[in-house]
């Protein structure tokens, strides 16, 4: 597996363990001698972090439609300017923290844009560029919003949407991990933290076994 | 007319003279007794202009994907915080300086992207919204070449583009206008400014009073 390299994504609505569950996978992957480059959407890149000010800034108010074309102009600047590079060297696991299936779950189904459409604009180059595998970490709504009281953080725009958008955004991850099954693995993340990441490296290791080496 | 409200968009490749007929198209408007209000592209909005800040930005080299995906940002808000709100009022001219067919011919035949493409980004809402009518202004790329010596000022990315991308921009332009003659009035800009300006009075007109009016 050192002569290839890998795109990998991270998906799941909030708290639902990503950062944690990347960390632990960055350490895996390092254990097998692998490289690893995180990067997180949107930014990752000097323009890519310009558009994650005006995403993120409260006092702008971008409609869904120039909120979905800004994330895609920081993914395509992202594929253009870092992943492409990486994945020149073998060895390297390019690790995603959201990536198109965030697009098609939040703009496309939580804010109605229509997931059809979404993942048609992801149909051209660069954009057309599909992770290996992708981790969907799967929590209820009810087990988000909980986590996110815990937290006591739940201040940025997203996360005071209501119940129904993240009934509709974990609705279209569940969709998509039926339609790619074989890209897109489902995590149940609601199990203790370390089940978990046994999972995830139970899947990562099927992925590597099966041809993928 | 005055129970009307008119979406018109003026383009061309650089120093075809919009500016200055844009000017004069308001004045006329005016004498008309209609209500003119002009947008500019990128820009027109607080996000619209973060945009065009990123897009002018010469330390910043976004890539041609993701370039598009910022003027269709700017375009989308654009669009639904000013231009929709505009033309709910009676008796109102929305000019537009640039719009969809800068990024078709831009974009798309410039830089390479696919004229088709870009045109098939415009196909939903609200970036399906079409002018009523369309002046471009068309010059050679010699003239316009020759031009841009004289102003002194070709400083900013675009105009540092070589001849190539120019003649292809302005063939898409010229191929959007045999495309779309309903909308698209070609305009020789070439002339003398008093002829070209009376030419787009004209078709200004002749539109008004074929039943637009």
């Amino acid at each position: 597996m050192k002569n290839s390299s890998f795109l990998v994504s991270f998906e799941g609505i909030e708290c639902s363990g990503k950062s944690t569950h990347i960390q632990s996978f960055i350490s895996l992957i390092k254990d097998q001698s692998l490289s690893a480059q995180l990067f997180r959407e949107p930014g990752a890149t000097t323009i890519g972090e310009k558009i994650r000010t005006i995403l993120l800034d409260p006092t702008l108010e971008p409609s869904e439609t120039s909120a979905l074309f800004l994330f895609l102009a920081s993914r395509a600047q992202l594929i253009t300017e870092k992943v492409f590079p990486a994945l020149e060297n073998k060895g390297q696991v390019v690790i995603l923290d959201r990536y198109l299936d965030s697009s098609i779950a939040y703009q496309g189904a939580g804010e109605g844009l229509g997931e059809q459409w979404v993942e048609k604009l992801h149909d051209h180059f660069p954009l057309d560029l599909r992770p290996h595998i992708t981790f969907y970490l799967d929590i209820s709504v009810q087990c988000s919003f909980d986590r996110m009281k815990k937290r006591g953080d739940a201040t940025d725009r997203i996360e005071k949407k209501d119940k129904d958008y993240f009934e509709a955004v974990r609705n279209s991850y569940l969709n998509l991990s039926t339609k790619f099954p074989e890209r897109i693995k489902l995590i149940d993340a609601e199990q203790p933290i370390d089940k978990v990441f046994n999972d995830i490296k139970e899947q990562w290791e099927a992925f590597l076994k099966d041809g993928h080496a």
